[in-house]
């Protein structure tokens, strides 16, 4: 799961969530893990590409519609997490939920 | 420049450029820094948000329209560091251009 997504011809939906986090990893880690395996489970999903470092964590998911986002959003183990997110995790975040219009990939 | 972007109310548009570096800095560093500052101090420009770990960087860079993305597109210092992005820094990259429809912000 980890790289760069081979996306398809646009136009498809992107959700980008970037996120300062708390100290300590509260069981943030195998939560985050078990998130993208679910999310990479539910129909419509297109791939992940997530990095994080000491300033700041960027997770982008890709998705065929907004219904798949719409239907990932009220899974309940999901919304477990985004509960979770608020009160331990996160000291704040943004989301944001965008139409991708043009892809462009290089290769060395 | 750090951190997450107080962007304004959608719709507005976002650059979303993934990476896998080469082996070695390659005077990237400076040039990464450089082309934020520059990136900045564009017409249209609303914020931008960056994260590297050992296997992805992503950088997402927020803007008020097509034309502010096509004019950073052909800023000639920046041209210069995508010819170098090319044949120096980067394995592989993602770059896809978005318009965002949606956000939601949290803070503890």
């Amino acid at each position: 799961m980890s790289g760069i997504s081979k996306t398809p011809e646009p136009p498809y939906y992107a959700v980008i969530f970037s996120s300062q986090r708390t100290e300590g990893d509260k069981a943030y880690g195998r939560m985050a893990d078990k998130m993208v395996e679910l999310a990479s489970q539910q129909n419509g999903f297109l791939g992940v590409e997530s990095a994080r470092d000491e300033k700041l964590g960027i997770t982008v998911s890709y998705w065929d519609s907004l219904e798949a986002i719409k239907n990932w959003k009220e899974n309940s183990a999901h919304k477990v997490a985004q509960t979770k997110g608020k009160t331990d995790w996160y000291k704040n975040f943004s989301l944001r939920v965008c139409k991708v219009e043009r892809q462009d990939f290089f290769e060395m």
